[in-house]
């Protein structure tokens, strides 16, 4: 197993003797297991995965690799007795999901803890040829429910019943889960960068913003399209629009192994800024797309992170016009030794409906 | 408000100058905010929402009688900044929420931190009149859903194809959002508790168990029927599914304001020890259900929580036989004082399909 000898490399580093893996989608990552309680130890000698009673079978199934064992008593005495049993001196945990009252329980316990941050999930960061291949198949089922929606787009219809619509469709594309609510703002609503359908009738001039993902395996995909209704005056929605694909392209060029993920954010927004809409871009440029919807790297001003082959995230600058309506184009790139790789290929020249 | 009359009270027998809320599902239950990205404070003299730009459009629309701010900077450097200029010399927190990493943070910055346990979630543990109608609401449009699922279980059909039909029902009755995924679990996939759909057709002989949720204002019903179809051999089925039925029923018998949760538990658990079934339910028999749709009180036999009006929990007691198959009938009841209410009103004879 190529991972767990890297994450035993790892625990010597961090001067742990094991690692509790309490985080749900790393437990996943690791062991295959879907269901919603278990963790996971790591040690030099064990690598296990626990759960109750309710998972069992579902673990038998699931789960490759590790030792499955089911608890009977309260999980921070599980925990302690391992330990003991095991001649763990220092566990390490998860400080980003360890909340502070189990903290407390296993100290009490007496287990010797040390936090780690982001440790499993700077392994996930970069990308294997299974998962891109599963984050591939996200995107097209995402792409193929997006194309079956057109007919249903036109004005009359309800934020609310395109939602509707296109979560029947991607369901029946095979997605077992959506990674997240479909976002469908219409008009004034597009500029929320966060909008939920409402029951608003979409009318002419109005811009139309779609985000939606796709899964696979539990892998995520994510992005989004702007459309626009025909109407009188929409000159200043095809600025914005073009503004917009314009600063989008320029981030995705700049992508490449190396580089800092804030460089790719600032393509996008010094463009956004001279085209005057300095205040109108509130949100980072990009996400890192895997087992989370929302996951490393962070592509925005604030981020550290370099960017490395195998990378996979968004690329999604906005303007947003409070009281107007919003602009947001969203694609998903995996990083080459060339550059990115867009994984989404829906067209991007602005859509005009008509109907 | 009464709410933030409690909360103070109780905030200074906690012996803290106010309380950072991060749960956002006690966050929307105090403020109203639905997004995802947010927190509260609330001192003596002050109610404060606070969030990002992505939300402030929402905010402004969504939380009422609360101060509602923007951060500009790092979080846990915007609560320092409050703590400071408000004289707050000791902040409760919420201990299942903030994880080690935020704690550690705001112990750097000098906030003197107190963790608080389940501070809100005992407000939240009974319900007001608005909740109950939310919940009643959630759980009418449950059932209207599977009243129009009806003619499509039939044998050939899979688990799949019924719990994905099941959502789009949920939906169309009104559902923002569903609180958990479908159950449909048949034949030998029911003798899991937590089952995930799969591609297996529907067979003459077989229970299926569909456990399922509906939602209004974000609050959640849950509940589940098994359903038996005609086959020659069907005794043993129907033997569970009626020691599953009595069960239940004398677990809502007991239900009542000053007993104990764990008493309820009992009261199915005993029942179905007796009927031979000892070791084939491994779940506690219920759990609170609101914002959340798994939280207080919990009905187990490790529960300590007194039963109080107006709690609104589920009652559903299982048989699981690996190999052959499960049953599950889950209720949802209110509180009152002479006893539970039943919320839930779709038939629970045991119904054989002969399609």
């Amino acid at each position: 197993m190529q991972t767990k000898a890297l994450l035993r490399n790892k625990l010597s580093h961090a001067g742990v003797d094991g690692i509790l893996i309490t985080d749900l989608l790393n437990v996943r990552y690791l062991t295959g297991f879907t269901g919603s309680s278990g963790y996971s130890i790591i040690t030099d000698r064990d690598a296990l995965f626990i759960t109750d009673f309710r998972y069992e079978e579902q673990a038998k199934t699931e789960v490759k690799g590790y030792k499955v064992l089911i608890e009977n008593s309260e999980r921070t005495g599980e925990i302690k007795k391992y330990c003991d049993r095991s001649k763990i001196r220092t566990l390490g945990f998860e400080d980003h999901n360890v909340n502070f009252g189990f903290y407390k329980k296993l100290i009490k316990r007496k287990v010797r803890l040390k936090p780690l941050t982001n440790f499993i999930e700077q392994v996930r960061i970069t990308k294997s040829k299974q998962e891109l291949s599963y984050i591939h198949t996200a995107v097209k089922r995402a792409e193929a429910a997006f194309r079956k929606l057109q007919p249903f787009i036109r004005t009359g219809t309800t934020e609310k019943k395109l939602a509707l619509k296109l979560e029947g469709l991607l369901k029946s594309e095979g997605c077992k889960m959506l990674p997240f609510e479909v976002i469908v703002a219409s008009g004034p609503t597009s500029a929320l960068p966060h909008a939920q359908p409402t029951e608003r009738k979409l009318r002419g001039g109005d811009l139309l913003v779609i985000d939606w993902g796709g899964e696979c395996e539990g892998y995520s995909s994510d992005m989004t399209r702007t459309i626009l209704l025909k109407g009188r005056s929409i000159a200043k929605q095809k600025e914005l629009y073009y503004n917009v694909l314009e600063a989008q392209k320029r981030a995705i060029n700049k992508v490449k192994p190396g580089i800092e993920a804030a460089d790719i954010d600032e393509a996008a927004r010094s463009y956004i800024k001279k085209a005057g809409y300095d205040d109108s871009f509130g949100h980072g440029t990009g996400h890192g797309v895997g087992l989370a919807v929302h996951e490393k790297p962070v592509v925005s001003w604030r981020s550290r992170e370099i960017i490395k082959e195998n990378m996979v995230f968004t690329v999604e600058p906005g303007i947003y016009l409070p009281g107007f309506g919003g602009v947001r184009i969203e694609d998903m790139v995996v990083v080459k030794k060339s550059g990115a790789d867009v994984m989404t290929s829906l067209p991007k020249k602005l859509k005009i409906i008509e109907r």
